[in-house]
């Protein structure tokens, strides 16, 4: 039997950190899941990054000697060149060298990647975009992001910030965006955008139930879909408007792109059809016919997982070319 | 002295062929201008094609033997794989196997080019993005299409149809698009748009002078911009309002592929700053601080000649790899 290629991968977030090791198919011999606990500091964050990778080594049986290396799926802008997270907000970091603290201290070769774009690549890799070579992946959650997956490589731009989906302009006089724009993709159809639009509905007096379940607590898109599921006629309308806004985005990225794969992933992807339907609904039917004809169109298949298999599979992919 | 390697390139538009004989630093030894004639047929054209680069080989006293072969620029979806005019309207084309007919009768390899592609590759090898790797080149005309550089490379898509930069929905309950869906970019800030926005003024009497300059002839873009330079506020208005709208597609564009250089070029390039001038401004204001700092934003350089420079180009950098 051939010896198999093994990786760790770690999806590092702002509340959790996500730790796998993984083969060169995708299967996960362990992992391990952890808070960050961003408030104690870098090293605090980088000590427990090693401790969750040991972790799932010691889990699967690894030793650190058998594994290629350390792939890091990381929160926002970074450079993959140099190994540098340049600016995490939800950490507090800016211009962090993860990858030469985190190899040190592991004692292995690492890499880091932007989490949309190691999300990506994981799908192509295990993934919905399995056998794809141009793959447009686009998380939806707090923010927008986007990862692009060209010929089979991610696309970084001219210097890493290529992806930034959420700031297609959809309403010139719309809501203010955090960019500093109006009507952004962002600004209409993630996570917040829906919180806002549901507690302007409250305030409105145009949906007692949505009133109801958040009494005391934040409405949250999760809150929303909750009403919307027992029936509540403002959240449904809510949800529907955010995924339109989505699939009016989706047709221009589309049109441009003329992708193989389109696939949807974050923790929005929860609201389901009533979110998701309107979106694909839109892109069917102002895309153009070819490219609506080249394209599969879904949700991610890997889960929680997409980040850190794509991060570790990033890594296997460098040792083995 | 070596022997320099040199190439025809031809340029196929609706209303004419414009030929040329170069060399691989972009020197253009002679060329050919002749109307299309796209009336008289497929095969009118392609003799039209065949005498306009004898024409230009000739005046350049260069032998069909002594080129490594003709680049063709067409207008239109096409497929470079197969060298087929998939769709051209404005010739009347679909499905013309324009490369394996060309080179037949001129007895050379051929290869062909999307337009907006084309161009963008000349400007890349001898415009305003020689020396960067990422680029987004925009033409402004009629349409709004786009030719995308990825790594030096045209990105293409799944199947060519990639860069159909006019179709970012920027209104959606804006006017309508001929694509079917509502307030796209190039129902914004094309020719027509401009047009169209400038008959509404002068309709509900808000421009005297427009309508006097368009007594008994169609309003054009350049119209307006005539009207504009003569100081009429509601002309001044309308192009300036086009330009706001093409920044806030430029936005989007910049923040999703963080490219090296933003190349305008198209007819509408003539209506100057007072278009330009919005637009970039928009960007600047809207854009990613990162993205706007990696990017230089500029129109084309080479002209009318950058389609029919940068098929001869293609055909020169495939000829020596």
């Amino acid at each position: 039997m051939p010896e198999r290629v093994l990786a760790a991968g770690v999806d590092l977030g702002g509340t959790k950190i996500y730790s796998l090791v993984a083969d060169a198919d995708g299967n996960v011999l362990a992992d391990d899941r952890r808070p960050t606990q961003a408030a104690e500091g870098v090293n605090a964050v980088i000590d427990r990054i090693v401790a969750s990778v040991r972790q799932a080594l010691d889990e699967a049986n690894v030793d650190t000697g058998e594994i290629v290396g350390l792939g890091i799926s990381t929160p926002g802008p970074c450079d993959p060149q140099r190994g540098v997270v340049t600016e995490a907000p939800n950490l507090g970091w800016s211009d962090v060298p993860l990858v030469d603290l985190v190899s040190k201290k592991l004692g292995v070769p690492a890499l880091l990647e932007n989490d949309a774009a190691a999300a990506a690549y994981g799908e192509m890799k295990f993934g919905a975009g399995r056998g794809k070579r141009h793959i447009l992946y686009i998380t939806l959650g707090t923010g927008i992001g986007g990862g692009i997956i060209i010929d089979g490589q991610i696309y970084r731009g001219a210097s890493g910030a290529a992806g930034e989906v959420g700031h297609l302009v959809l309403e010139p006089d719309g809501v203010a965006c955090n960019c500093g724009a109006r009507g952004c993709l962002e600004a209409l159809a993630s996570g917040p955008a829906i919180a806002r639009e549901a507690a302007a509905a409250v305030t409105a007096g145009r949906s007692d139930l949505m009133a109801k379940l958040a009494a005391g607590k934040e409405l949250t898109a999760e809150l929303v879909l909750e009403a919307a599921q027992q029936g509540d006629p403002a959240a449904k309308d809510v949800i529907e408007r955010a995924g339109r806004y989505l699939g009016l985005g989706l047709v221009g990225l589309l049109n441009v792109f003329n992708p193989e794969a389109l696939i949807l992933g974050g923790g929005l992807i929860g609201l389901g059809d009533l979110y998701l339907g309107p979106a694909f609904e839109a892109a069917r039917e102002c895309g153009f016919e070819q490219v609506l004809a080249d394209v599969t169109m879904t949700t991610a298949k890997l889960g929680g997982r997409s980040g850190a298999l794509g991060a570790a599979a990033l890594m296997i992919d460098r040792s083995t070319t």
